[in-house]
């Protein structure tokens, strides 16, 4: 019998200045890959620095956490950029991070689009237009081919990404609800968000153990292949939460490891 | 006979969004060193991707510019950073350039810190405060012990940076006055730009046979060593002056090569 | 027979720090209305200053040109903002320009939205969405009722806008071309600016003595309600051309007076 | 015997995006005078309008509290901005918080420069340089002569903004130790900032009953004249010292009302 694994990645480094976001000492004991803000939508030079170094201490594997050019609006807002402007903030920002990870000789390991970037990827991309999934793609295989890019479990975009040549993590979340066809519940539909503790440390255990999700409207979905779970940070409870899913993972002899490893 | 040699930079790479500055496509025909604005006091992630393909395509040797955070004051107003945030910012623009040159396949090659910045740390370290001197050389080491770091030449921080295992380049300013005492005139002052084109060249072959500057009181500065001379790109006539100045070097069987090579 | 009069405004004041756009003085002479940008997609606090007193000199009216926080992108990229985001950030914008009307003792006349916000209220505004419109007419009137809005001439948010009470002036453009139903051509397609400076000034005098434009197709648009034409004063030969626009004009006894007097 | 009346002013609405910061809400309880940051250093458009919001339904008077355009250093960081720089980036911040007070009906009272700025006000001024000090008074009067400038207590340029015709209001720090000559004690040394909750009661209630500071060394300060009490908000019990410091001064039967009424 082999050992179930499973990778648990969380968003950090969201901090700017004297504003403080997020539990990311706490979150960092219970998380393998962390997803660092890149100063564009969070995250300033300094504060990157810094999370990086906590990363490290804390064994956790770093990746980028790129988004669009809007701290106000927290890289939530989709932005109008063409995907030649998004491929070149995407390289400008992988590589302001990468200079944390070399100056610390670490190595930048995985790539996750933030906020409306992440979400703009897969709708484009099953609207049609290709355009911006490319850019991406190209931004990250042109920076470093043997980065992974991580993308929603269950969108088509992951498959054009792997013909590609991209290497591509699937994301699933822990406390979001997913509609009978593997799609996230929109935040502004009630349920969307999953609070009780025991059911989302419940739900992680079936999407591992059983790769099978349970949708809101209590059917199987059986389809969706993934191999990270994303875990909020910044939420009321966030630590809590991951401390009882990271524990619940290794009672149930459950490796909790980097994503593709 | 040895062949002299000198390297002639230029900060190009200014411009920003709709706003254009500087004439870089020409300049890049006569200099073989290019310092690329990184985001911070000019530039922006598509202008720096095309600026560093312009560079490649002139076979001229790229090095970031980095500046203070202040687009509005184009870097030149000084700020009361501690030392440990212009590590961290240093790091974030250098990093932020190196994915433009390793995503085209060329090298970084050296560091020129801009306006206010440059000015801070020589300053600085003139008055008995070696900090922040200190975390400039350190950003750029711990990035890549190979980068060249670009100082004024004359300036005792050369001195600390090489005694700190920095390789460091002297650079002097072909139209700008210099102090008997080897300084530049402030821009302040009256004749601190020269204007006569014929008088710059004049002063470039000066400094490159002769190992020499007049002062702006006329008597000679021996003891400036350096290794590259500063074109500018945006002022008026910059491209016809540097034009000269490169044809008069060729004519003098001075070869153009870049910094410490 | 009475004096036939229009309009004449144009956006200014889009420089920002060191970075230049644009022939604002030269401009001045031959518009009547100023539209003064506020700091968000163009402009900062001393070009505002600045500009204001130009205007004031040249007893050109004053406007606010306010945009999307968007300096690289100029504002033309579309953001999705809500409707309340919109409203704040153009009293912000409004209240910044007002400060430099009132300490130079003149007055705030008129607001006319930029970029992409000027696009997305109309053509929201026509996919049956009122909310972005709804907001700007709420910010405008919440700030000061006797403000006069501007918007594209055609559209039928110019009667919603009046229906709340706003005072709105309908603008027409000298040098883009218009579908027959009233449209601007759009920047893609082939024709939508009209560079040749005869045709321009031939259609503003035609626009102004007879109320017609010629579309695209060679038909004639008569039902547009215009109150002020826009001239572009960062384009190339813009001064020229304002200037030919305006000595026609004048040659015409056409009055060139502040839209709405 | 006339009763005995005090102002209490704090700094608020220094949240940005989703970043929060302080306990408006709790706060605007305690206080009679609001200074609310005006976007540069913090704040944002919709933070803006919600703190004047919030300051009238608390009846608490509204200021701006303007700063140098820093937001990832919160303005704390000196910027060597010239006087005609920042005489332009307060008009602008004055406008842009006065339209929220328009907006909503309401009146601009008072301009507390914020950080870096307020100290480089008096510290300049005490230097022999005036410069920054009469571009901040013309800056507040340009606007409007009817507004109160607040500055640190004891400082000579209180005096030379009263000679310039403005209304000012000299402030003391409820928490905060001073030197034996009325100066307030650097951050950076020990004791600066007073946490006994007890001893901050006490030395309020000194200040309103007897005008009188008791010096970090135990002397007693006598020739502070004030307006106004500076009470933090975002300190760690903020809220009930604040609480506390407001039932002491109505039990001594001390009104708390806005400064200079």
């Amino acid at each position: 019998m082999t050992t179930l694994k499973i990778d648990l990645n969380s968003d950090i480094g969201e901090s700017f200045g004297r504003y403080k976001l997020g539990h990311d000492e706490e979150i960092l004991k219970y998380i393998s890959s962390a997803n660092i803000a890149c100063g564009f939508h969070a995250g300033d030079p300094s504060v990157m620095k810094n999370t990086v170094k906590k990363a490290i201490e804390n064994g956790v594997k770093i990746g980028a956490h790129p988004g669009y050019n809007d701290l106000q609006g927290f890289g939530r807002r989709s932005i109008n950029y063409t995907p030649q402007e998004v491929y070149d903030m995407l390289l400008y920002q992988i590589g302001a991070l990468y200079a944390f990870t070399k100056s610390q000789n670490t190595t930048l390991r995985h790539i996750k689009p933030h906020g409306a970037l992440y979400n703009d990827i897969y709708k484009n991309y099953d609207k049609g237009d290709k355009s911006l999934a490319e850019a991406v793609a190209s931004a990250i295989k042109d920076f470093d081919e043997n980065l992974i890019a991580v993308m929603l479990a269950g969108t088509k975009v992951i498959e054009y990404w792997q013909s590609l040549g991209l290497k591509v993590a699937g994301e699933v979340f822990a406390d979001r609800a997913y509609t009978p066809d593997g799609k996230l519940v929109p935040r502004s539909q009630k349920g969307a968000v999953i609070h009780d503790e025991k059911e989302v440390v419940k739900r992680v255990l079936q999407m591992v153990e059983k790769k099978q999700i349970t949708a809101i409207d209590g059917s199987i979905i059986k389809q969706i292949e993934f191999d990270t779970i994303c875990l909020h940070g910044d939420t009321k409870g966030a630590v809590e939460l991951a401390q009882k899913i990271h524990n619940a993972l290794k009672d149930a002899n459950i490796k909790i490891i980097p994503m593709l490893s």
